[in-house]
């Protein structure tokens, strides 16, 4: 057989498979797992009926774009839809400054492409979501992370780090940010430390680029709408490269996202996407435009914040009850995501296998972090099973804990012994 | 406002706009306008009524893998449809050898993102694919072209150009082939020189990344779908990257393709589209999978056949009626491409405005050259407008040509007086 090894290129030999994407392979292997790895949307809550009666309609009314190659910036009713909902958001996007994408993965992996050299380095909040370090690892960036306080990452380490790799000769792109209800800790980024993000950004001529697939998720025991304003509403000399999604509110099967960039800049995304895949999938595009327009989106949004507020409040109840001896968190204020931290000595690393022997996943904190090896944190995703299975899932997760617990001083012992 | 210059990537500087891309905009923006240009699949054959029922049951069936996330190689029945298409070609190509892609540009950005560094060398039929060009430049690889005979690339001026390459200490990584129906030349490679090439490529240790869109579309007439055998039902050692699509047959909207690799390249693949996109989109992964299961590609492959067989054949009677004296060509054995050299000093640059004047518009054939420069043809697709804007669509062509050849005797003076 061929021997490979002298074709790959440098990315085709480093790449590494996502903890995440992982955890969901073992998630398709076995069905019985209680899974509270992926962020994957509850599917009970998807809009079944209106998407059968829209796809009817659109692929009845023949109009050749339905199944046609299609614009690469996206399809233009869809990129109107888009600019109203940019609108409500408090951000100008006018259509020319709109690229659909495949997912926001996309609008991570074009951005990686327009922006990104071997050795330029990327700053990244510490944990980040693991897509993005794949996708800026991909063309050999450098992610360097800066530590987050309870309302977003510490501005003065933000700054010393800064100062400090552009005093060794690196070249800074962006700050990468989730400011709300970030993959993975759920932290929601304080208004004030917003605006000072962004004086920072133009102060120090950096790029940020806003991450926000979660904004609607609010929950409204805690959070408001106006606590999730996005940076991109108050950047006013298009420093800010925005992207959103529909895969957490309308399903991820359309593979329907978008992303907003300066004038100078969004011409550069589009030529990537173009190199990438041409376009994105039309019928996706019209049946999201649809939903858009006949009020689909604009009433699940109230349901689906009900909807996860509750699943949190299911496990974080199940949590306190059976866990809270070994577990703490913060409260989610909106998402998909509770981050928890274990107390030693045990690590969410080697937790797994037990948790897996009881029936439920996790994704271990550690991929999380670009820097540093920091294993105390799990992330538990509630948004995906049915309240009867959080249950489940927690009172197994309890079962390991306690496995854990027996095995450990043993360990400890032996290590001891050594 | 931000000046982004320091902030682009060199590929971000780089990238430059597909003609085919801005032939299409050019389509969307003027609707008399006949286009010859970008190589769309005919819409009035696309299979509404089939698309629509199956859309209804795959909605109604409710099943969670519809509209959630899925996983990067792609949804499993479907893999396993396409290991049957895959055997029909005789090719053996496991699930475990396959990745679905968001149409063949992916799996060409995915082959370039595993195999291609800065300065690699990609071998190319000259003239070659635009999509392919932008996928590997994109990454930095230089592309040599190598000329093509009738029956495909001229095998002594590869291996010379190989040879060259390797002894100045180039990287010579694969060589790309269209071999069915090419696009831009509709050239179908021999089955002889098939073997050759298969037999060149192990014996200079080289890889070949074979892309198949066409092969189902070829003409009863002058070919048989033996002569269309790929590369990679010979191939042995895993040497043969083979892609294909169902963009061609089915709809380019659902954006399904897919790539078949070695075991030991394929898990590259999949976590190249994994920081890419994450997975391919479920909707269309399902309804293009119950689109083989009940035969409905089956029953449209002969239609299509039948279909742009007949389209070629009113291009070709209308081109030697009405523009005869000023083009040659070879008869399309497949396909959707007429690749026509015009008489000199005719070009297929300058002629291109004169023919938007008239209401025609093609893609001149120089954007298909990757070295020196060739403008002495243009592209001619006659897949997509019917048959009677085929008619019109030549006449206004042979028009433009009129008026060519009044300014060419000016054009030439007037150069001649400098």
């Amino acid at each position: 057989m061929t021997n490979f090894d002298s074709f790959l290129s440098r990315a085709g030999e480093t790449m590494q498979e996502s903890a995440i994407r992982k955890m969901g392979s073992m998630l398709a292997d076995s069905r019985d797992l209680v899974s509270f790895a992926p962020g994957y949307p509850a599917e009970a809550a998807f809009a079944w009926d209106d998407f059968r009666a829209i796809a009817d309609d659109v692929l009845s009314s023949r109009r050749e774009t339905v199944l046609q190659y299609g614009a690469t910036r996206g399809y233009r009713p869809l990129l109107e839809s888009i600019t109203g909902l940019m609108a409500e958001r408090g951000i100008r996007a006018p259509v020319e400054q709109l690229v659909v994408t495949n997912g926001s993965q996309q609008g991570l992996d074009l951005t990686a492409r327009v922006l990104l050299d071997r050795g330029d380095v990327v700053l990244v909040e510490l944990p980040t979501y693991t897509g993005a370090i794949s996708a800026f690892r991909g063309v050999g960036a450098e992610l360097v992370g800066v530590r987050q306080d309870a309302d977003g990452c510490d501005l003065d380490a933000l700054d010393a780090t800064l100062v400090r790799l552009r005093a060794e000769g690196r070249r800074v792109k962006f700050f990468y940010t989730v400011p709300n209800f970030q993959n993975p800790t759920g932290l929601l980024v304080g208004l004030d430390k917003r605006r000072r993000l962004l004086e920072w950004a133009e102060r120090r001529d950096v790029l940020v680029v806003e991450d926000d697939p979660y904004r609607d998720l609010y929950f409204t025991d805690v959070t408001e709408e106006a606590d999730t304003r996005a940076l991109a509403a108050d950047d006013t000399t298009g420093r800010v490269i925005y992207m959103s999604s529909f895969s957490k509110t309308l399903a991820p099967a359309f593979r329907v996202a978008w992303l907003s960039a300066a004038p100078e800049l969004v011409g550069r995304f589009e030529l990537a996407k173009q190199a990438s895949d041409l376009c994105s999938g039309a019928l996706g595009q019209q049946i999201v435009n649809e939903a858009c327009r006949r009020g689909v989106l604009a009433r699940q949004l109230p349901r689906l914040r009900a909807l996860y507020r509750e699943k949190r409040d299911v496990m974080v109840d199940e949590l306190t009850r059976a866990c809270g001896d070994v577990l703490t968190w913060d409260m989610p204020r909106g998402g998909f995501f509770l981050w928890a931290r274990l107390r030693e000595p045990i690590d969410g690393d080697s937790l797994l296998p037990m948790a897996l022997a009881r029936g439920v996943i996790y994704v271990a904190g550690s991929a999380f972090f670009v820097s540093g090896t920091e294993r105390q944190f799990i992330r538990l995703s509630f948004s995906s099973p049915p309240a009867d299975r959080i249950h489940e899932g927690v009172r197994r997760l309890a079962d390991a804990l306690s496995d854990a617990r027996a095995a450990a001083p043993a360990a400890a012992a032996s290590q001891a012994a050594r």
